[in-house]
């Protein structure tokens, strides 16, 4: 890619990024966050926003090599502190208006090496402090997206083969194509593709499930569906009445299980990241809707860490589709990032159920969601499930299994 | 400079900036502020912070690019907006007994050519929305610091007639050697260079003169001093019980004049670089305590939207005196950056006093305060009015004239 080309395709990240991820409008705020690293993309995206009418772009940087240092040098008191004054002015920005963009990059493995112990309590934590900024993220009171940004850090872990600017030049190709910005039209294609989401989710919605059934290696697992379930794919309105596309990229259509209805026992088909640390070859067994079994060959312990964090940590907050010829999984590559990774294959994920994923998800009290089957907790942690060796079954409310995946590919026609 | 020699010399200003500026406390919280060009240092204080036992350090990055591309890009109706919320949380932050520490090494010369009304609106909404947290830092309710960084803008400003990469180095020299970390035990410098500034402090405060008189080219003014007012230099108590240095480098001692009590002419004796414009060859005449007329030869409208921030604008919250021979003043360069360039020349300061110059100023009303003579204004903007070619009277209460300087020198020994 020449540097000429790389800019072109910087600049129309940026677009995308501020016109159809946000749907940015004239006059609205925009709060940023983003790896120190992608401080080029902030600025591709600060330009944008106010081309586009914005009253102020404020960043909020992070630094990987801050982080470290705490978990190097920190005394042990210091990891149940958490930046609660910055996230609660985070959410005051949001409650006044203000849109939301993340921009996604971090080193996957960052904390691997370091006392999983600290680790697990400062991310619990940071969890806690950061609750009322991320619920009014997660409930769309704001429009609000997530790009990615190629940091050589990740990219070596994503293309451990190669010199870092060969690793860093093939992670912005994928990015780029699964963020389609590479064709001619990049507006257009991401209204093609959310019309094409849309059918989808329109058709799993007319279909009113009870329940979904995988069936592949290492898993066997019955899926009850929340009452009210809504399926969400694509562009999302928020409630500030701006369609945004909270993910780019974006490939699944998901929806809420039913917090106390879920049996049987899956297989994680990719390794999850789980800030900056990673869990492989999860298994784990549901019983009533409870994780009652678990066990990792890789990062065992976070897991058990993570499934102890609160009650609602030991079932699931979201169920969601991918056909395994989506963009992202015809590349082939393992991203170690959620954003990417979630929109390869079918997953679920612990813990915390979004409310827009429930009919009327945002009049219902969080007792009344909890009473159709929505899950709440401190954590949403996606990992991934499906393959191109599973299969999918809707199940109706008369009791019969409709087929919706076979082979990891969708089995209806909309 | 080697750059084994540069990294170390990074590694002692980190370590100054965390034992002598800030003298943080183990398990205090850690605010930083800094342009995105100090990352390195950032780094490095965050890792001796850790090491002093900070409970968490939160670095809020600036970036220069962003801010001037809301000048070129941004909506007539954005230049009143500032993020308030990003404040108000720093506020809270040191309401909780974070300690502050800010890099500074923005570009002098930023928002030149920008439209001046824009950059005065602006000016004055981020003024209205940092009060609360520059309240806090100027009454000392925490201890906190400032430092330097030799970014590329900045250098090029200072050493226009080098390469940037010898301006840089130049400029971090200077740095090094104001900041007292080029000897061999800059701990032990600085303890010396306090006690130092300390006799001259503890001098003035005994004289308790009631007026300064400054002569000097275009420049013949007495400056009341308020009633109860108290010299201030070097290490400073903070209110939570930690002495800081609040300024690295320092080397002025400085006090409250009373608001009403000024007059005669003035004039600036180096150019001023304020948020990211230059006002050069400022004049001033003093009438009952206000600026009655101004002028400057470069930079006049901002110096006219300046003086039109609010009432207290027009008056002086600060007098400082600084001897010719200071280290700075010796280098014989124009840093257009405050921190240096107030400390290489007598100055005085438009807007807001510090209550910290005050006899129990923390104790006293708004009120009390302001029937003493200490100005307040939401501006605190120094400028320059020494030179080797200035002469300083103190008048004492029984109307003789004292010298204090003579062609910028002490003119008094302790």
């Amino acid at each position: 890619m020449s540097s000429n080309d790389f800019a072109s395709k910087l600049d129309r990240l940026a677009q995308i990024a501020v016109r159809v991820g946000l749907n940015l409008q004239p006059g609205q705020e925009l709060v940023m966050t983003a790896p120190v690293e992608a401080l080029e993309l902030t600025r591709k995206i600060t330009e944008q926003a106010y081309k586009a009418g914005a009253s102020l772009v404020t960043t909020l940087f992070n630094d990987d090599a801050a982080t470290l240092a705490r978990f190097q040098y920190a005394p042990e008191s210091s990891f149940d502190k958490a930046p609660a004054w910055l996230y609660q002015a985070m959410a005051e920005a949001y409650r006044s208006g203000a849109a939301r963009l993340a921009i996604s990059g971090q080193n996957p493995g960052l904390l691997r090496g370091q006392n999983p112990e600290h680790v697990a309590r400062a991310s619990k934590a940071q969890a806690i402090a950061y609750q009322p900024a991320l619920e009014l993220i997660t409930r769309f009171h704001v429009n609000w997206t997530i790009v990615s940004y190629a940091t050589p850090s990740w990219a070596r872990t994503v293309f451990p083969d190669d010199p870092e600017d060969v690793a860093v030049s093939k992670l912005w190709e994928a990015i780029f194509r699964a963020s389609r910005v590479d064709g001619d039209d990049p507006v257009a294609a991401w209204e093609a593709h959310n019309r094409r989401l849309k059918e989808r989710v329109d058709f799993l919605n007319a279909r009113r499930y009870q329940a979904l059934h995988f069936r592949g290696p290492g898993t066997d697992l019955r899926v009850g569906l929340a009452e009210g379930h809504l399926w969400v794919g694509g562009r999302s309105p928020a409630k500030n009445g701006v369609a945004c596309n909270p993910n780019i990229p974006t490939e699944e259509v998901f929806t809420t299980p039913h917090k106390d209805r879920i049996e049987g026992y899956v297989s994680s088909s990719k390794p999850l990241s789980h800030q900056g640390s990673l869990i492989d070859g999860i298994r784990v067994r549901f019983e009533g809707g409870r994780i009652v079994e678990a066990s990792a060959r890789q990062g065992e312990e976070i897991l058990r860490k993570l499934l102890e964090s609160d009650e609602g940590a030991r079932s699931l907050g979201e169920v969601a589709l991918v056909p395994h010829s989506s963009p992202i999984a015809q590349m082939g590559v393992l991203f170690y990032n959620t954003l990417f990774d979630e929109n390869a294959a079918s997953h679920i994920a612990l813990g915390q159920a979004y409310s827009e994923c429930m009919v009327d998800g945002d009049r219902l009290s969080p007792e009344e969601l909890a009473a159709r089957g929505a899950n709440s907790s401190l954590i949403h942690v996606d990992w991934m499930i499906g393959s191109n060796e599973m299969d999918v079954d809707g199940l109706t409310h008369s009791g019969t299994l409709e087929p919706l995946m076979r082979s990891g590919e969708w089995a209806f026609s909309v």
